[in-house]
């Protein structure tokens, strides 16, 4: 699913890897898979060490890891880190989906633009498998019409845009999650957050809850075909850190990409004068269609490890 | 900092605490400080088993840890857990201020009353402290009365309401927060999750930097007394999960107190039929003024562990 | 099974516990169990922070955590600190004889005496059990007379003497303990070597096995009620860090109790001059069979975590 | 430091390694280093599945992982995953040895041949890094006469033959190692026993000090040139689980090659039935001396670790 046309970046990044170790006859193995990714594309020429970009990890990354911190690509804080977390991900979405456990997401907003979203209450497995079979996620077809003409308005002004990504997990039984700070909003928030780019995280009805009355935003209880469920789901699937079998549902905010074309005020380390930065490198204008994939698979990972904790699998 | 008069919960809990280890002539010893808050006021009669109240974590708990598990108070998903998370955090807070980092917060939003934001590049650990002082914490003191007008309304409606806290953190050294998924916003946001009724955290511009272009979202960097710093601080002092010097700024959305008079449907687990629930007992009509404190404690902590993971202590 | 007898410390430590969560009923809760043991009779005279005492961790103590570090007892190095760990084991121990495990030990020597080994290969759960309810551990009741005056002999010369505890676990299924690092040597010596006073642990034959040829060495496999089972045991049931079903095996020496009242020489930290202390205080002159119950507490401890761990459970 | 001549194994591992990541103009850039060490001499016909090997990793193993268990070279159980160990060992001893922190060691014993033990009061760390640059690490010359004699007469008769490996840290400061069950032993004998092999490990005069009463086992301390040491070291430089500044000295057993050329009784997994095993492959008749180098490298590891857990980097 890494997106394409003329929205995305043009390097040209196979995303091609080697399996290593801990598969035989495609099957695993029981020992640590071992993948390699190779970078075939770095120009280390785009990069220029001594003007920090704004918005990126370059100042904090170099003065915590030092002189010989590889700022090329921005070593281990550039994007394509994500690759390795997709690819884990891959192996725990096989694993969830053996105990009828389906992750899957869309792109919620870009921009002004938003996307219908979840039906929090009864979105299926099926539903997810199929947004996953797209390229570019949405419910409503015409979402992405409208979002890519934002990209592009975004584009063309040298400029980039952020959005925010919906995902859902179904299926998953009552119980999952840890007490106190080893909940599943805990661990969700902790492996998204690992993703570049993400400034937020909610569950449920969110922030919105914060503005709600405990009687609109209670979620009452009641039968469906025998078994206990909630007939609305303002807390995501999610009570005391733990699951509940309602859909979790969570949405996560993605910042513009930080390259842009435009001018940009900022410091020259060597000189430390202030400086003018153009990024003249090949970026997404929105990198929230290239986030979706490494955020469900962080979900993946995360709620997989809280299964196998909680002894659920 | 318990919250006091008539908005708070008018159950005696003294949170008298008694230090059983670790402390020796008033100061700690290196070994673990054990401290014990006897719980003096349970009235178990409050509470039936047998109806689930909505959006409290009893029918989860009740599945997950079976018969035994001891609802009465809700066993380790009350709020009164959050009581050690504040000694704890009190201790950690003492150890960060020789370190020069501050921890404070206000109550940002009740319902749809805003108090003023922090200023996101400009706010001090003064500021911080004098807030810390108050015990309902607010920048701008017409808020207090506005959102206390907000909470008694829900309160005679024998409904409850939610709210969102700021916190920020100064005086953080360039380069705390570890790589991936233990980045300072995965930390942060793990421990902030541990405190019952969060259901949303985001830094910075959060949520609103997802609706922002690049060239509005990016921070430039400029000089400020000879250090480096941003002109801006969308990022809310973070970059690529490590921190840059600048104040590290993120809400959190509380819900509503689940516990209300209003009737609500839920189910009673031993007949299995559909039941009514109104709440009788003494409850916060707006848990957001207690919930502050705690969650300034979860991020002393995550705060200290971070610095000590990365050697910064 | 505190020890008895003029053997034991004449110290009165009641050990009685007083438990303030996890337990309803007579039953865990699933929420986390809290105890207290208090600590009744430390009379702070007996000790001199001022000379340091051979063998004990004073020193390193104090220098690793200050002067405001509460040498009273040897702080959290004290021996007492076993308490808990005792009690954590027993509520492991239960946990592991609902799946068969059953974890057994006896005194195996003291100084030169010896008691009978245990079988490697046929010893049972019924003969460990039995062993648990005896106060001073032995399989030969003839060992514990020989023990006792080689114990006796060491008081009367004001002195101390060490041993060796051998521990076994049955009824282990295939396959507990993870790879690499985390096997089951691993982590029963991570736990055992937490016991003060363990200087070594030894896993099947041990030591012994390094005298050995692979032929002598190597556990041939056969079938045995139509089980897999090895006719010899010298890897003690662990190959590869994993259990294999046979028992498992160690043994683990536990040094001379470091307070003796013979003259020593050492150091007086406040004129940092030579200085000989005679230790007058009531304590064992064998602390092996007080160590028993401690060092299988560990083991059950480690083994449950393992089985958690593995999915065991 | 790979053992060479007719006593080694005439596999052609080359050991190779290619660095992927973390390392840019010969220096670390923070980033995680990777390595992949390619296994170019694996020939799966020398292994017969459905025979087990005695005191090899494959029962247990294959029963834990499944029919997809690659047996071929052991899978993860192999000798060779400490390639891998010993590389990262590598790193640390260069990050240690800034410290001042030598890590070193010999071969004690092969069978019944004894090599001169550690002065354990005034083992040097130049002594150490002497015995480093041998590929067949003895602290006397004549004693490698004796165990090579030893291991060939082993080799002769189709047979393996076991040891011991003695290792001495020196420079550490007083003061590492945490509480409980996070001591320097714990920490140092969880690493050790993930080399396989390992059965057992003691500190200091190990299972000797059992045999000893305590006016000989206690460790005087005393004054030399202006510092606090011990003139004996019975404990080997840890007490309380936290160092004291004397060298940290330890023994380690390794068991006989499992793989051996004569007959042994096992069991054929595909017939059930009694069947005898002689592997013909090539295998060191004593992985004693190859053995060293990773016992060396978990030490290296794990007294890294706890250093930094420490704060004593």
């Amino acid at each position: 699913r890494r997106p394409s046309g003329k929205i995305s970046t043009q390097r040209q990044e196979q995303d091609e890897f080697k399996i290593l170790s801990g598969v035989f006859n495609g099957k695993s193995t029981g020992t640590p898979i071992c993948i390699v990714i190779e970078n075939n594309d770095t120009n280390s020429k785009d990069y220029n060490k001594d003007v920090i970009r704004p918005s990126h990890a370059d100042y904090p990354a170099t003065v915590k890891y030092g002189s010989s911190f590889d700022i090329r690509g921005s070593g281990h804080f550039s994007g394509r880190l994500t690759a390795p977390i997709v690819f884990a991900g891959s192996v725990c979405r096989q694993i969830l989906a053996r105990r009828g456990v389906t992750v899957g997401g869309h792109i919620y907003s870009v921009g002004d633009v938003c996307d219908t979203p979840f039906d929090s209450v009864n979105v299926t497995g099926d539903e997810l498998n199929k947004l996953n079979t797209r390229s570019f996620s949405v419910i409503d077809s015409y979402s992405e019409v409208r979002m890519r003409e934002e990209i592009e308005k975004a584009r063309l002004d040298n400029d980039s845009i952020g959005g925010v990504v919906e995902i859902a997990v179904t299926g998953l039984p009552v119980g999952v999650g840890e007490p106190m700070m080893h909940g599943v909003e805990s661990a969700l928030s902790a492996a998204v957050f690992g993703i570049p780019a993400v400034k937020g995280i909610e569950f449920g009805a969110g922030f919105g809850i914060a503005k709600m009355r405990g009687s609109a935003a209670n979620d009452p209880y009641a039968l469906r075909d025998g078994r206990v469920c909630t007939v609305s789901n303002n807390n995501g699937g999610i009570l005391g850190g733990i699951t509940t079998s309602m859909p979790v549902i969570m949405r996560v905010a993605i910042k513009p990409t930080p390259s842009i074309g435009q001018p940009q005020s900022t410091l020259c380390t060597e000189t430390m004068q202030d400086s003018v930065l153009s990024i003249r490198g090949r970026h997404d204008p929105c990198i929230v269609p290239r986030a979706l994939p490494a955020v469900e698979a962080a979900v993946c990972i995360a709620i997989l490890d809280l299964m196998k904790e909680g002894g659920k699998l």
